[in-house]
C-alpha cells in the first residue's frame, strides 16, 4: 500500500455521512482512512472494505500522513479534535468537512487552525432517517446538493479542490454561499421542516389515527425520526437563524388562520394559489 | 348479496375522484352513469370507456334508473343539487358521497331527504394533486382508508352497504367512525397538514432556494399545489375542528421556539425523542 502518497484521504467521524464518503471515494481508488472513537464502527468498516485502515483512537501516523482530511463529526467536537490534533496535519494538508451548519463553525475553526494547512468548509445535502457507518452508502450524494461555504481566507485553489471534490461524490448541484447565506438558507430549507415535523407529531397524541393517516401526514412527519443529539446542537449552533424562520413561518401560519376564523374564502384561496404557483417552481 | 342487484350506478360529479368510482366500479361489470356540469368530462369519459352513459344536465330518466347515487360534489353544491332533484330518486335508491367534511354535510342532507331513499355517508382518503376524469385512476383507492360515517338515521344495512363498495374499490381499510369524529381526525391528518404546507410556501418568497431544497422541503410542501376552490370550501365546512387542532400546532411550534431561544437543549431532545418514538408508529 502506498501510504504516502496524493491520495491519502483520512475521514474523522465514521458514521452515516463519513461512510458514505468513504465508499464513494474508495471506490474511485483513493486510500481511505479512518478514525472514529466507536471500535465497532472501524472493525465493521474495515471488515466491509469500506475503509483501508483506521483507529479508534488519534494515531499520529495515519493524521500525519493524510493529504486530505474530511471531518464528519458534530460541531462541538470538531472544534475540540481540531484544537487538540492539528498539530498532526503534514503542512499543506487540504481539510474539509460536511457539517450542516457554517458560520458558527467555520470562523473558529479557521481562526485557531495553523497557517500552514487549509480548511475548506463545505456542506453535502444528504441525509437519511437511519445511522451509523453500517447504513451508509456511497450513492447517497447522487441527488444531492453540494454546498463549499469559503471565507476570505480561503484560496481560490482550495474552493476549486472542494468543488471538484463534490463532483468526485456525484452530487448533482456544486453550489458556493457565504457562510451566513448557507446557514439562512438550512435555517429555512431544513431546520424548519425538521421543527415543523417535530411540532406536528408532538402536539396531540395521535397515535389512534396511524390507520387514518394517508400519504400527506406520512410526508410531513417522515424527518420526525430525529437523531435528537446532533440535531439539537444543529439548531442551537444556528440558533438566530433558525429563530427567524420559526417567527416567519408562525407569523404566517397565524394570518391564515385569521383568515379561517374571520370566513374570508377569498383570503384563503388568495394564499392556496400562491403557495401552488410558488411550489409549482419545485418540481 | 344486495349489493350485486344494484347494478345501475350513478355517479354525479365526474371529476378526479368520481371518475375513479367509475372506472373501478365498471371494471366490476356495474353499469355506469355519470351525470357532471361539464360536457367535455362527459365526452372524455364516453370516449374512453369509462361511464356506459352521460349527461351533463339532470337527466331525468337517468337518474331515476339508478339503484346507487355517488356524489362527488363540493358540499355546497352536493346540498343543492339533493334539495333541487331528490324528487328523481328512484324509491329504495341509496345514496352516498365522497365529500371530504362530514358533520356540516351529513345531517343538513339526512334532514331534507326524502323518507324512502337513504344516504349513507363515506369518505375515501384518496387523491391526487391533479384534476378532472382525464386524471382518475381506478387503482386510486388500492392504499386508501375508507371511513363510513352514519348517523342514528342510517340502517345497519346501508352500512354494511357501503362497507361493501369500500371494500369493492379495493380500499385497504375500512373503518366506521361518526361524523363529528371523522372531522376531529380530518382536521388533524388532512386539513392541518394541508395549513402547514401552504405556510411554508407562503411565508417567504423561497423560490430562488429552489437549488438547495432537499427531500424534507419537497415533502412537507407537496400538498402546497391545492384546488383552492374545493379545500376553501372544505376548511370552511370544518372551522371550528381545523381551528382546534391549527392552535393545537401552534402552541407546540411555540414551545419549540421557546426552548431554543432558552439555549434548552435537554428540552428540544425530549421533544425529538418524543416525536421520534411517535413517528415509530406509522412505519
Amino acid at each position: 500500500m502506498e501510504w504516502i502518497s496524493k491520495s491519502n484521504i483520512l475521514i474523522v467521524g465514521l458514521g452515516l455521512i463519513g461512510g458514505s464518503y468513504a465508499r464513494a471515494l474508495k471506490h474511485l481508488g483513493y486510500h481511505i482512512f479512518a478514525i472514529d472513537a466507536k471500535q465497532s464502527s472501524i472493525d465493521y468498516a474495515l471488515q466491509n472494505d469500506i475503509i483501508d485502515g483506521g483507529f479508534s483512537y488519534v494515531d499520529e501516523d495515519c493524521v500525519s500522513s493524510a493529504d486530505a482530511v474530511i471531518f464528519s463529526l458534530y460541531p462541538g467536537v470538531f472544534k475540540t479534535w481540531i484544537r487538540e490534533n492539528q498539530r498532526l496535519f503534514r503542512p499543506g494538508a487540504m481539510l474539509t468537512d460536511v457539517t450542516g451548519v457554517k458560520s458558527s463553525v467555520v470562523y473558529d475553526i479557521q481562526a485557531m487552525l495553523r497557517p500552514d494547512v487549509e480548511y475548506i468548509p463545505a456542506h453535502p445535502m444528504a441525509g437519511r432517517e437511519v445511522y451509523g457507518v453500517e447504513n451508509s452508502d456511497g450513492q447517497i450524494f447522487k441527488n444531492a446538493n453540494y454546498i463549499v461555504t469559503p471565507t476570505d481566507k480561503n484560496t481560490p485553489e482550495a474552493v476549486e479542490w472542494c468543488k471538484c471534490l463534490g463532483r468526485l461524490l456525484g452530487c448533482r448541484r456544486i453550489s458556493v454561499l457565504t457562510p451566513e447565506e448557507h446557514d439562512e438558507m438550512i435555517g429555512f430549507v431544513s431546520q424548519l421542516t425538521h421543527c415543523i415535523a417535530i411540532a406536528l407529531m408532538t402536539c396531540n397524541d395521535n397515535r389512534h389515527l396511524v390507520d387514518y393517516t394517508g400519504d400527506s401526514f406520512r410526508d410531513l412527519t417522515r424527518i420526525s425520526r430525529i437523531n435528537d443529539e446532533m440535531w439539537s446542537e444543529l439548531f442551537l449552533c444556528n440558533k438566530d437563524a433558525l429563530l427567524r424562520q420559526m417567527d416567519l413561518f408562525a407569523d404566517e401560519f397565524a394570518v391564515l388562520r385569521a383568515l379561517l376564523e374571520a370566513d374570508d374564502r377569498e383570503g384563503l384561496r388568495e394564499k392556496m394559489r400562491l403557495s401552488t404557483e410558488r411550489r409549482a417552481y419545485f418540481d
